[in-house]
């Protein structure tokens, strides 16, 4: 009798865990079946570009995209919809963007096509004219001395690395002369600061970006041109070191505003029941329709939640749609979403961010080191693979959640294909139409299937 | 003594391998630096596009194509360029295409977007009024019998499964349709036959293809319209069964012309080398730009020979990369390649098509169940890892390189990310526009290493 029950007992175990296996496998295949035939992601990508636009914090855009996630996530039914109140800095473009070589020797005057890099300082109506010093690295400005520096524009000009598969690294490695050109430049003495923009390809359009800046800080106007453009300038300077380069910027930071983050949730069934958060950040800049960036991550991350609810999968933890406000130039939102859950204790088990582009998904990032999450994480890689998602890999969540680093929850990242995204990334070019149908819905599912299996198992 | 010898033999073993292993490596980072840094294969691709534009067999366009790709290849001194005469079928799509709903009893009269289906019969000027039948399998129409049919108009409007991830397999699925449609309707007296377009979205482009068509074969006039206009044709016929529709073609096969395959190599070093084909199909259906398909396979396969020479790689075996003609409406290219192949003795060890458009690559399919071959082919698979080719599976190579199936060589198909293809494919939305710079790269880049691989250690 002990064997039979024995056997009995082997039986059952076996026979609950292959089908626990197989119901997973099941119900992920019918979230992807769901999100590729009736999801509305699409469409709704489709009004946030189109009829709204883009949205820098303390915008009107901004204003009405966080009244549409809004209305959207009551019109779906969330348990709860709720707006986090936020100050953001308010900075603005303001009038006439121009910049032009005025005169080389060999060219003569050559208009070129320019973004304020936000939070810069403006020119103002006068402009800046002056002598222009090509540079590749900040190390050369301080190799350079303030001698040559002073009274001078500075210009950026090293291209992100094309030979690195991962662009996004190739955007790390370029990024410091955006990040910080203009503060090492101000130190020196230069006038202004000119930088080739960060894209991966040579075209014609300029592609903003935030400075990082401190209030109080020294620092002068800074512009990004197109990297045809900065071709074009870095040439020019050979043939004519020196040339007269002018540009001028209207943009100013009014101050600080009220802006919102844009909650929505789904009730978890468990008593105690934990936080899982899914998202994306609902400003963009002032150019293009912020398609890809990230108005992409918002969409998926509602998408996330209709998709629980649709199929009638009923989460233990609270699952909540979280559109961050003020990732590009501010962090408020996300600041302030970490520091309401510190307060108010609510434990995340996981915060996952989609602002890689709504391209077609490939895998996740995962910021941990823990061995035991890890184990847990390589049982459910074999569930991905018939949708393609080969990384599982260490890596960053997300601007938005880092915040969140220091108090427990397993920051994610969902991983797309990143050949795109960096011909177009801030710039007139991230557009409702260079966004994807089933890439868009692909990713909505895989973070929906993600955080389906971290709901029901946990991540350890 | 002989103990150190065998050391010293082992040492050397284990050295030689060791660097043949990193060289490989090495050797195929450098073909994708080349590739993404250097290569002129997006320019190529915007020429054929924007200023050959589509180029159907027989038209002026692939003429213009067939003398472009010759120069080009010309132009980058291969040690062999030049033309292999064939005839090809000469279709053309004529005057004006029109179809509409004359009259239905809700919606009155609503014009829709067609094609003539490729090689199809036109309706002439008069065009076809007629009541329409909904169908969605071949089978439906047997089932409905002469009776029914007679006379009548047969709709086939069977969606592609969008919850199939491979949206290759989703157009398999739907294809018979418009293969063979045409065939089943006239069997059972079908006046016309109008077939939703094979494309994974609903859109207001109309896509085309060939219909499968013997001469001699009774058939009828067949189009396409969009996938938008079959949900308000569908929509319509269950509000208004007997609803007049009306379509007008004055497409016709004008006979036969004298086309080409476009051939260019790299001779090999051995002496007795073999070949190993690389190419895709430069004829393209007469509608948008043809650069997807297949205008991006052509490129990068002159790329692969470009970059053999740019980086100094000297081949054992002879390379070529053929523009096969004819892919879209008759297949004659490929037939015409394989025969005089087979008739020269040219062994072709192996033979490689992108034709799923210039997408981002994911790995390679292989025509081949023989282990000896698969051992070598998963040698190699680590070496593509670092750049996100993760698939090497079995299965078809390509539809021109078909033709020598029984001949001997390995059959490869490029494999790329297949989400984006069956939203242009066939349609006016196939132009240079869709293509990505790196995408396009990554694949050619692809091909290289590959074939250099099979180059320096034959396939088994």
């Amino acid at each position: 009798m002990r064997i039979y029950y024995s056997l009995l007992f082997i039986g059952i175990v076996f026979f609950s865990n292959a089908n626990a296996q197989e119901s997973d496998s099941v119900i992920i295949k019918k979230i992807y079946n769901e999100a590729l035939t009736q999801s509305p992601v699409y469409e709704n990508l489709r009004f946030l570009s189109k009829e709204i636009g883009h949205r820098l914090s303390g915008s009107t855009g901004a204003a009405a995209a966080v009244e549409y996630t809004r209305q959207l996530m009551i019109s779906y039914d969330f348990d709860t919809v709720y707006l986090q109140p936020v100050m953001v800095p308010h900075w603005v473009r303001g009038g006439k963007e121009a910049a032009r070589i005025v005169h080389s020797s060999t060219l003569g005057h050559f208009e070129m096509n320019c973004t304020a890099l936000g939070n810069s300082l403006g020119t103002g109506p006068d402009g800046l004219l002056g002598e222009v010093i090509e540079v590749q690295e900040l190390a050369d400005v301080e190799q350079l001395g303030r001698e040559k520096v002073e009274g001078k524009i500075i210009f950026f000009n090293r291209p992100m690395d094309n030979t690195l598969i991962n662009t996004f690294g190739a955007y790390g490695g370029a990024y410091d002369q955006r990040g910080h050109g203009h503060r090492v430049a101000a130190e020196y003495g230069a006038r202004g600061v000119v930088i080739r923009s960060l894209a991966s390809c040579i075209d014609h359009f300029p592609h903003a970006g935030t400075i990082s800046y401190k209030p109080g800080m020294e620092t002068v106007p800074a512009i990004a041109i197109s990297t045809a453009d900065a071709e074009v300038l870095s040439k020019e300077l050979k043939n004519d070191p020196h040339l007269k380069f002018f540009f001028e910027t209207n943009c100013e930071m009014l101050g600080e505003t009220l802006s919102y983050n844009v909650i929505g949730q789904l009730n978890g069934s468990d008593q105690n029941a934990d936080y899982i958060a899914v998202g994306g950040h609902l400003d963009s800049w002032d150019m293009g329709e912020g398609a890809h960036d990230d108005g992409s991550g918002c969409m998926q991350s509602i998408d996330v939640l209709r998709l629980f609810k649709a199929l009638n999968i009923k989460p233990k933890n609270n699952i909540r749609a979280v559109m961050w406000m003020n990732e590009e130039n501010g962090l408020r939102g996300g600041r302030k979403y970490a520091e309401i859950a510190r307060n108010e204790k609510e434990n995340h088990l996981a915060a996952i961010e989609s602002d890689r582009g709504g391209f077609v998904p490939t895998g996740f990032t995962f910021q941990t080191e823990e061995e035991q999450i890890w184990n847990r994480i390589r049982e459910w890689e074999q569930l991905f693979k018939p949708y393609n998602l080969y990384h599982f890999k260490q890596g960053g969540g997300g601007v938005d959640i880092s915040p969140m680093k220091d108090d427990g929850p397993l920051l994610i990242g969902l991983m797309v294909d990143p050949q795109r995204y960096f011909t177009l990334h801030h710039s007139d070019a991230d557009v409702f139409e260079a966004v994807d149908k089933r890439e868009l819905e692909l990713g909505a599912a895989s973070m929906t299937a993600l955080i389906y299996l971290i709901d029901k198992y946990g991540i350890k």
